[in-house]
């Protein structure tokens, strides 16, 4: 790894003044720096409509106290830092501005010496990811596919057509190779161990499929509202803005058949292959198989909480869901008749990423008689945030005479176990894309399986707009209707206690 | 369980002023009235040779601050307790003796007001059993199966034709079931929470078998040498002493097929069908199976320890064997191929008990290239004594970039579980009896079986004494040719950290 990560690198980041940039991309590339996960010669570039350097570089080291998992910095440390940070001005929509970056950029070169890896870092609203991709082709800053890369946030497109058309926009510029698309679930530690636990272990892969799993549920439970996205979050909704890529990505994780290696192409084309197993929305009635939510009023950890419709920039009638559950089922060998239960929401009880693989029952108790309660099956569960970790659940004996079962759990803190302060997903993901290690991002087809998937839904949600909105209360696990759609199968959601983890 | 718990119970132990009366039973039974275990109607007898009532009682008040889990009595406790104690004196070769208790035995049921459960507890050196047996059914006290009860401590016989014998002897007084052989192992609740975790979990016994178990490791290492039991124990070895009862009733949980129902008979037969599986020792060469130690002096818990040859009542020259490690196989579909490793020791590195299913290395590692080390495979750890609790060790992620994996471990602490202290065994056992339950004790065609395996190896080893005794130090985990056993099939045993569980 080390001759990559020798190579220099150049950082340029378009939107530098916006949120994600000194929230996540700026901490993540300082501390990058502090962990020596950056070549010893690279350079950052912030690019915006308005700005200069000098106040660039104070806004950030502010912003750091605030944003960085390390707190305030430490000045000599970020003198360091800072001084590699250069800033350039301009219209995204002026070829100006992209002639100013490719003369910064070549100016950086020449004082490293070589050429160096090219990172352009997207972090502007969807509607202008193509007219910079074009700017940076005019400028002949991708025609270098082994060294220029360019990296799109979400949302990438509304749909399938627009996620098709944007998609042949930057293929105009750059190659499907150069082109990292973020799904920043997917730099988390748990999400990425879900692999090495399924596929370094001998003793899971026995019993991963539907002889002996009952039925799956991945929960991406927000306690947020949409705070100051509401008007964009009108044009979006949870299906689009959460399920389609999170939670079909670590599904695809969890249902993926084994690897022959742990390269990225492989590793997209078994998850690829899950998306393509799901039984498509157009082969069944989707309302039998999918609930939608809106918050209402409520309480959110102690505090009064806004109903969705009373948000900033949201429709006082509005329809937008903010909830979603489906169920799912895989139509292949390993997981026929299995349901995968997905949900997401704002504004839920606890902010809470889990992945519960529920087993089924034994086959004979022949502790029959001696059972005083409902004995739970086996579940292991994965815990993505806020604690990451794994937790399997199963039965014991009670101490004392006879043989009284009763449900425990053994558990495995990540953090705990190494010791390390868990880095975020942002430094994982930048530092994949200097090293150009395309694993961990959305390829194509992958965009277009999921849209595959969830427009059938979009549409028939579309064609009959919920009515019994606002259906659950700010703080509250979402709608009725996502525990009747598991209690018609005779299953519940493992809602995660309150104040502890499992 | 009430209306047989309600039943009045007397407990009569013969050997009642020796050395396990005064530090496991008394402060066993006292532990079970403090926590209501016996029924509200019960009474002690106390026989020996020697002694009467008041001392009787006051040694035992004195013992219980020793060697109660509880420590010193409260005092209005304990007079409530002690009421119920009397002593009967005589030779066990007196047919006067078991007059005078069968007498007092009836005029304790007429104050109870009904007949009761009467235990006898056989608390003696062996030679005097059959004695004792003979004497109680002259006395009519072995007459009533539904409630008349014979304990035996072990050794039960040194060999096959003993073990016989003194089953014919016992048989003529007292019905099969009405005998309970003691193997205090079985009391130990992680030991019953093998089957609970076998047979009421779903996860486990999916791969529990040949396909993806390498082998199986028991291990039964005690700190202390052989105390003040030299004499007895020169008779004995840790063959007969360790591996003949605790070692192979262990193996029997490990292996054996999953229950009808958790019926005392259904579980000796499961267990015996696992130690007729056992490939004999008379179709091999013993010696390439089997490895017998002795300890030299050395060190113990940082003090200096004497060699077994030094022990008090020990021969200067003696050849038994204070340390045994074999390797087993088993000739049945389930573990065909699958050795199971036994080990059992006295002044080992340290008091440890422990069971270790290995499991098989994963069939292909997609990870290959990112390993810097050599990856252990699954191990499933159930800790018997000192700590009580499940550990699964398993690969997971290192964070960072990359995919570099490292052992870790989950883990389940039985205590900390159940917020209990945990009962010691003989409380389990004492109470089973009173319950009449006889699922944890050794049924005859068990003891048998375990003769017929380990009789071979004892004739081979006396037919080849041993000539490279002293062979291990005090302190340290048995003889170097123990390590070679595993190391000619490419294995190595699991010893504990000194100053961890796992």
């Amino acid at each position: 790894m080390n001759t990559i990560q020798a190579k220099p690198a150049i950082i340029a980041i378009f939107g530098a003044t916006g949120d994600l940039t000194k929230r996540k991309l700026m901490p993540a590339l300082y501390n990058l720096f502090l962990d020596k996960g950056l070549p010893p010669k690279f350079a950052i570039i912030g690019v915006a409509r308005d700005g200069e350097e000098a106040s660039f570089r104070s806004y950030m080291q502010d912003a750091m106290a605030q944003f960085s998992r390390r707190g305030a910095v430490e000045s000599n440390k970020w003198d360091e830092f800072v001084s590699r940070v250069s800033f350039v001005s301009g219209e995204f929509t002026d070829a100006n501005t992209f002639t100013k970056l490719a003369d910064k950029i070549k100016k950086l070169e020449t004082e490293m010496g070589e050429p160096a890896t090219n990172v352009f870092y997207l972090s502007t609203p969807p509607f202008i990811f193509a007219t910079i991709a074009d700017g940076l082709g005019a400028a002949g800053l991708s025609s270098d596919p082994t060294r220029q890369r360019i990296v799109i946030e979400k949302p990438f497109g509304r749909d399938y057509d627009s996620a098709e058309a944007l998609n042949s926009e930057l293929l105009k510029s750059f190659e499907e190779k150069q082109i990292y698309r973020i799904d920043h679930y997917l730099g988390k530690e748990t999400v990425q161990n879900i692999l090495a636990f399924r596929f370094a272990n001998a003793l899971y892969e026995p019993v991963w499929n539907r002889r002996y799993v009952d039925h799956v549920q991945i929960t991406v439970a927000e306690d947020v509202g949409v705070e100051k996205r509401g008007s964009y979050y009108e044009t979006s909704g949870a299906l689009r803005d959460m399920v389609q890529n999170h939670l079909l990505q670590i599904m695809s994780m969890v249902a993926m058949e084994p690897l022959v290696s742990f390269d990225a192409d492989e590793v997209r084309n078994k998850k690829v292959d899950v998306l393509r197993a799901v039984r498509p929305f157009t082969k069944m009635n989707p309302h039998d198989y999918s609930v939608r939510g809106q918050y209402g009023a409520g309480m959110e950890n102690g505090q009064p909480a806004l109903g969705y419709r009373q948000e900033e920039g949201v429709d006082p009638q509005s329809t937008t869901e903010t909830f979603v559950a489906l169920k799912l089922f895989l139509d292949n060998w390993r997981w026929q008749d299995v349901p995968f239960y997905l949900r997401t929401g704002k504004r839920m009880a606890r902010k809470y990423s889990q992945i519960v693989i529920v087993f089924r029952p034994v086959p004979h108790l022949m502790f029959a008689n001696d059972v005083p309660d409902l004995l739970e099956p086996n579940r292991l569960i994965i815990n993505i945030q806020p604690e990451e970790g794994i937790i399997l659940k199963f039965q014991a004996k009670e101490p004392g005479t006879g043989m009284r079962l009763s449900t425990v759990s053994m558990g495995f803190d990540y953090n705990q176990a190494f010791h390390a302060q868990n880095r975020e997903a942002y430094e994982t993901l930048i530092q994949e894309v200097v090293w150009g290690d395309t694993t961990l991002f959305m390829r194509d087809d992958q965009e277009r399986a999921a849209w595959t998937i969830i427009e059938p839904l979009l549409d028939a949600w579309e064609s009959r707009p919920a009515n019994t909105f606002p259906n659950y209360s700010a703080g509250s696990w979402g709608p009725e209707v996502s525990d009747i759609l598991l209690a018609r199968d005779g299953r519940s959601w493992h809602n995660p206690m309150m104040y502890q983890s499992g």
